[in-house]
């Protein structure tokens, strides 16, 4: 079997055009696409980043105005690909911020694999960060955890790249594919082709430093792999994608 | 002879709410004050800050509005306090920001007192500082550096205190007085009383974990010294502040 990358739709949220890039244009406001990443691997059914729960965001951040369906939560998303939650092998969050990890509380079967300084930075975070980190529904009684440090290959073709600096331990997905373009996941190390083109990190973030520098990485990472880059939160690539159910690969 | 302390005006600018208190009210322009502190000690004068060159402002950050006269240069303000550049011995910028060391090619008689990974950051900043350190007026030919680290007695109940993460090497300055109550200047690791209160850091920052340490360790400091703090860019509080030709202590 050859790997299969699903993307599944998670809805929308709204936050300023300085936060997307770090104060450039305050008051823009801005709506941008959040989504997950269904990796279909022989080795396993790998799920990257699991969007926002609505319930969450209506009641801790309602100024970013949500807007999700039903259709837009992750087991019906599964489902659009064909899967349902208990199929899914691993859950890898590229960070634990709210709209990354709203989905994991469906996926008590998998293992979480997640960055040992990101869990450290979710359970404790900076007072800046106290927003981000509001959603600890994927600390769920039971949750197996799988704590990673360092760049990791997770099977043939799919490896976890570091990229911090939005946060301590954010990770990045390489997915390689023998039928379509390899696949460059960075989550909120680039949330867009424009944080790429301008190398301007987000408003967001724990050190601005790292940032720029896992920016860098993420080109460089895509050249030497032949990957292209999906960006976490790119309104405009985002109309081009294909999503399930619907596929890339395979 | 005691020490005095007088605060010159040199003018305001324009900047977004949300880059004087990070990510809070995107879009909500507000004017601030930009003023240096001459403390005329038995040791010497000293001049901590010098504001901005206005004509480097209309040039490169135009749409921060600067409004100055000509009333508010450096050497008019020395003046009004009853003195002239070459009286100056030492100048501190508590960092090297261009709205902070735009009155330093007016002081070449005296010697620059900076932290030393201030200058080689100002030097070589991060593409998200370079405007930040855009005027580099303040290293013109001949300048006498005396580079520091740590926290710094220069007189007695004159000190410096290590407030980094605004910036790379940020110094605070606190002076004792014997006729009024110690005054410590905050520069840039507070803008103002709101960020005092909020434990909220600037938008613009090197190190954001390390901005909210500083934040709190002049509170810590303010509480020591039995002082009051002064933030460098405070609307509100500048409206109470003594300026020169008025002055503190003596």
């Amino acid at each position: 079997m050859s790997t299969k990358v699903h993307l599944l739709d998670s809805g929308t949220l709204v936050i300023d055009r300085s936060q997307m890039l770090w104060n450039i244009d305050c008051g823009t406001p801005v709506r941008f696409p959040v989504y997950s990443v269904l990796v279909e691997h022989e080795k396993g059914l790998f799920l990257f980043d699991t969007g926002y729960d609505l319930e969450h965001v209506e009641k801790v951040l309602p100024f970013e105005q949500p807007i999700q369906s039903q259709q837009q939560t992750i087991p019906e998303q599964l489902k659009l690909a064909g899967f349902e939650p208990g199929d899914v092998d691993y859950v890898i969050n590229s960070h634990l911020h709210f709209d990354h990890v709203g989905g994991n509380k469906y996926l008590t079967e998998a293992t979480t694999l997640i960055h040992k300084q990101e869990l450290r930075h979710g359970k404790v975070p900076e007072p800046f960060e106290r927003l981000g980190y509001s959603d600890l529904g994927f600390d769920y009684p039971g949750v197996k955890y799988d704590l990673l440090e360092g760049d990791i290959k997770l099977a043939d073709g799919l490896w976890l790249y570091q990229t911090p600096g939005h946060t301590a331990g954010h990770y990045s997905m390489l997915v390689e594919l023998e039928k379509d373009r390899n696949m460059l996941f960075a989550g909120d190390a680039c949330y867009s082709q424009e944080n790429l083109e301008k190398e301007v990190i987000a408003g967001f973030h724990l050190d601005p430093t790292d940032s720029v520098r896992s920016i860098k990485r993420l080109k460089r990472l895509a050249d030497e792999h032949d990957a292209d880059i999906y960006g976490a939160h790119d309104a405009e690539s985002f109309k081009n994608f294909k999503l399930a159910p619907d596929h890339y690969g395979g």
